[in-house]
């Protein structure tokens, strides 16, 4: 049986269950408003969002990274505030994995929102989020996480080691539908 | 980009984070006392449970199984009884992986215990699980959990898709400590 790769020793971290903070990350990505241009449909609600509110805190990720070795999980708390640009509700960026044929597991920890995906050929789908819900987001689809409520939507998230990050072609693509709170209603249009 | 995997497609769950309960799980694993023969340092302490109690349930694996293709990744919630054989207390069988190099990931969401760990060269190590606690198991490390507590011990796992499960070795090899309670201490020796 080979061991090429146990230089990884067996460990155990804390998660706060009830508010959804992972205690001692050592990685702790910071996304705010302003890091947002491009993605939202009204640019200049967006503008105004950073320029009256100092450039909010749009969403953070924190982490313990473990390896990108094959074989390796890794995992973070995924953490996005609640608001609006104009109607629009907030969202992460998204994004495909660097290596595209690898799942994601979100378990939704606290609040309440939408996994939107879609894949290269324009398939979409939306799963909604709220505690306890799991949601599986497949080989080779891009995923963003959209926050519908009024607290953050904090969520747990595994993924293969292997998989990496791809902004870029989903930067370019765009998701072909958008979430919005009109009047206290959820409209995917 | 590929996308040969693609066939699986979104879908989400719902996990009970409170309780431990995965809703319409489609597998239910059940290994009760007599499954466990060979695995308790006192083999006449767990004839006695078996004939005295009707074959008490000793854990359950709860899954939806998603794929065993690599890039994807398994789940399921495993619940183990709290009891004792003797003084030794409850635990599962343990296993490697079939792939022996890939890893898994255990959330405990209720209960009291331990992950104990090994590799076939001898290394062991013990993490210690309760509410929130997220034990990370490394590739080539069989593993198994310990209930130490008085309720159910259950936990959310996820592992790669192309994990598989190896039991053989590990019941050939067996862990090189065990954990006892003893006058309402734990002792692991």
């Amino acid at each position: 049986m080979q061991t090429k790769n146990a230089a990884v020793e067996p460990f155990s971290l804390e998660i706060d269950i009830e508010s959804g903070i992972l205690k001692n990350a050592t990685n702790h990505l910071v996304r705010r408003a302003s890091d947002m241009r491009g993605h939202y449909a009204d640019g200049a609600a967006l503008e105004r969002l950073i320029a009256g509110e100092n450039d909010p805190l749009h969403y953070e990720v924190f982490e313990v990274p473990v390896s990108e070795e094959r074989g390796h999980l890794m995992y973070c708390i995924s953490k996005l505030q609640p608001g609006r640009v104009g109607e629009e509700c907030f969202m992460t960026k998204g994004h495909y994995h660097a290596d595209a044929g690898t799942a994601e597991i979100y378990l939704c920890l606290r609040g309440r929102g939408f996994m939107a995906m879609k894949t290269t050929e324009g398939a979409w789908a939306a799963q909604e989020m709220s505690r306890g819900r799991m949601v599986y987001v497949p080989p080779f689809w891009a995923h963003r996480s959209i926050n519908t409520g009024d607290e953050p939507l904090i969520s747990f998230c595994v993924y293969p080691g292997e998989a990496g990050h791809n902004y870029g072609d989903i930067e370019q693509e765009g998701f072909p539908r958008r979430i919005y709170l009109r009047q206290g209603r959820v409209v995917i249009t």
